[in-house]
């Protein structure tokens, strides 16, 4: 990185007008800007019955076994892609980099190989993904939302991208912060975007899928291709079908984590992971309260490592391109001096410390027939959608980053104004935040906003666990949906 | 740790008198101190044909299988060992603990259970170990070499210590330093290492033993126990047999390393690994040289880590003894200034650049048959024994260190000088060093110094390849063995 000589603003409007120039084409009939959607579907134009299955209907595995019949084409699938991706920009504004005409020629490449062969190029065949603008592909830029790495496209591929397109998956875009909107269902919480080289806190990468059974078999896709024959990082631990199935197998032991004891969640999620847990039970599942006190000493650490450089990792790379910093940027960066090596590895022994104590506990925890806890079942976050900006607490997601723990969140029930209008201080007694951050939030609470907004859970089971997490998930899905089915008459659409 | 007001030496005669004390019981008709000894068998008198069994004949599996028959009893076991650590006590100073009469206790209570239940306690049921000074053991310090740590029990057991003794093994004793690298699949938990917290080169575990099958078993035992369930920085990889198996049931493609263009090995290294070859080859194993060109810019990386915090940690735990410092360990205290943590983070960045490379190497390198490379053959020293404090390049073990890579060091042969005495310049030319370390080394070659000692080679596997390694190692030792027997008339005693 050299310092850049242009004006920050004037590179900012480059990449704009580049962006936006490959994606006028794609802009259709789309009104622009309505006050408020929950749900994207609300706005998309699906013109033929084809591109409603691509899109709504089918998982991904149903999706390969229509592109192996050739009952549709590639190219039809990364076109109605394309018009979903048009649409959530429009409303999200989420687009950094566009590669949609590239990923139609590569399409019609594919259709054309299949045509010859009959056969799928692999086990990703023509299937669109977006990723983070932090994943190398070679020739496009990654620019971790910083000016100054504008303008210097990656030389290669990053591994995880090698081994998608070697599946024959379609890069049709890279995208800015993945918030909620555009699917929600895996976020990718905690992944620092800088501070490279650090080892304390190790960023992970998981998928975000329209549904369970794609994430479940792109995990098994993935962890059956041997990255680490391609990623020193990477632990040569290939995707374990009995475990997966003994899980969905067997009445599980469950922790339940209803609140961490800093922010108290809204209404709707602790409904929804209450009525979940009876359903549970109801099914011969064990459900123990899992003990969260150690939380907020586990975030102290975390945190502690968030300025353990005095924010020169960023200053670094803010300074190149000149542009100045957002408000909660600034407030990082200065918030701590560097310290030294030798404090970093004491903060270092403390996070492995309290690491130990939190498998002790997991290992001691035992439910009333005695059995060990299978995963946690918890809120992902102490709120649903709420309005830019406002966003403070991930204290239910980083938490298993720093414990290096497998972590899982899904969309269960949606907001209902019916049983969810619920009043603070309701039953008579006000509620008394507990600090700060918990005020903050009790103050974001109002369901008219909301209603009708996904209410999402985490599933999390200890380190490398992603077999047991995944088959939980599926119990929990089934369970919740028969449920649902006799409590609430089925999912409105 | 605070300061302790004692003068560091009257802690010292302290620690020994203690020491001594205890060892004094088991010190029986022994001459001491003879010029020169390659072999501890060669100063034991073990008493009764029982003792010759345990100590010389036996590998671990046997001697469980004579226990559990009650052929021998566990006091008999525990005794001939103690009395050969006596021995190795005496020709090298090695022990820093003694457990002695702790163990026997321990076995006396083990052969009462099994009199009772007829059953072995576990997997090393009556199992003498030693451990490095570094594992925490209840009740006994933890110095790892430091006056300042002394009469500083330990609480509790280290996970490692806690598996071992739960399948019955016994300690008798805590070493001084012990070199010997395997794996990182064994758990570190509570085990104290200078410049912990530290993430960048993680340090690792393996165990000694007396033969290759001990290893095999004890490396199968402690994997299948699921150490991940009790530290949580260990994998969740079980031992996986077929792949075990099956390295053993192919023609192996291996990579051979003679020399890491640092520092070139003495003559009977150089020979024993082209024997080897030779003889692998004939069996129909694939020899390809393997590329060390970047082995130096490797180590350059790793030793930058050694210093990053200006020598603090060492720094500290000196003060509190106040003992005066070893040349060596002065020298490495103030090779550096401190770096930066962002600094330290670039170091990193170069680290997993270069492991990105190693791996990209291997994955590249294909035998003349196109298949891919399983282990690598390399020497574990550029010398055989040499004289205290003469010792100066591990670069041949700790670049596997520095990579993460699996690694297992096993005698072979031993030197011959009827083969070995080759003078330096031989064949015509003088021997011009490459460097001053090479210069040091060709200098510290003496056939008569040396004859007679083990000539020890490394096999080394990537990340979590035990199971290759060890498989591998069984080959190996096999075709050597029938090699040797042919040329050399097998082995001497």
């Amino acid at each position: 990185m050299g310092t850049i000589q242009q004006p920050w603003e004037q590179i900012v409007s480059q990449k704009r007008a580049i962006r936006d120039k490959l994606l006028a084409p794609y802009l259709v009939d789309i009104e622009h800007r309505v006050p408020r959607i929950d749900n994207v579907d609300h706005r998309s134009r699906l013109e033929n019955e084809p591109e409603v299955q691509i899109i709504t209907d089918l998982d991904l595995a149903s999706l390969l076994k229509r592109l192996e019949t050739g009952e549709f084409t590639t190219r039809q699938v990364i076109q109605a892609y394309i018009k979903r991706a048009v649409v959530a920009h429009q409303l999200t504004n989420c687009l950094t980099e566009v590669l949609f005409d590239e990923a139609l020629q590569q399409a019609q490449n594919l259709d054309a190989e299949f045509s010859n062969t009959e056969k799928l190029k692999g086990p990703l065949h023509g299937i669109p993904i977006t990723l983070k603008d932090q994943f190398n592909v070679q020739g496009v830029d990654s620019t971790l939302g910083y000016v100054g790495r504008s303008f210097q496209p990656a030389s290669e591929d990053a591994v995880l991208v090698q081994i998608l397109k070697d599946m024959g998956a379609i890069v049709i875009a890279k995208t800015n912060l993945c918030q909620s909107i555009m699917s929600s269902r895996f976020p990718y919480s905690g992944v620092p975007v800088s501070t490279s080289g650090q080892e304390h806190v190790p960023s992970s990468i998981g998928p975000m899928t329209r549904d369970l059974s794609s994430t479940i078999y792109i995990t098994q896709t993935i962890t059956s291709s041997q990255p680490w024959t391609l990623d020193p990082r990477c632990v040569p631990l290939p995707w374990n079908e009995p475990i997966f199935q003994k899980t969905q197998s067997k009445p599980l032991v469950i922790g339940l984590i209803l609140n961490d004891g800093i922010v108290t969640p809204h209404p709707p999620i602790t409904r929804t992971l209450t009525e979940l847990s009876t359903a549970l039970a109801a099914q011969g599942h064990e459900l123990i309260p899992w003990d969260t006190s150690d939380h907020a000493g586990c975030i102290e650490i975390m945190d502690a490592f968030y300025t353990v450089d005095g924010g020169e990792d960023i200053r670094r790379d803010m300074a190149v391109g000149g542009e100045p910093y957002l408000p909660h940027v600034e407030a990082l960066v200065n918030r701590g001096k560097p310290i030294s090596v030798y404090e970093y590895w004491q903060l270092n022994k403390r996070k492995q410390s309290v690491q130990k104590r939190y498998l002790d506990k997991w290992n001691k925890t035992k439910s009333s027939s005695g059995r060990e806890v299978d995963v946690l079942l918890a809120p992902a976050m102490p709120h649903t959608g709420i309005p830019h900006r406002t966003f403070k607490w991930v204290g239910y997601t980083k938490i298993w980053n720093f414990l290096d723990y497998t972590a899982l969140t899904m969309p269960v029930d949606r907001v209902r104004r019916e049983v969810d209008a619920v009043e603070l201080g309701d039953g008579g007694e006000k509620y008394v935040p507990r600090n700060e951050l918990d005020e903050w939030n009790w103050k974001l609470w109002d369901v008219d906003a909301v209603d009708g907004y996904p209410v999402n859970v985490q599933i999390i089971g200890r380190k490398l666990e992603e077999e047991k997490v995944l088959g939980a998930a599926s119990v929990i899905e089934r369970v919740w949906k028969e449920y649902e089915e006799g409590k609430y008459g089925g999912k409105e659409e």
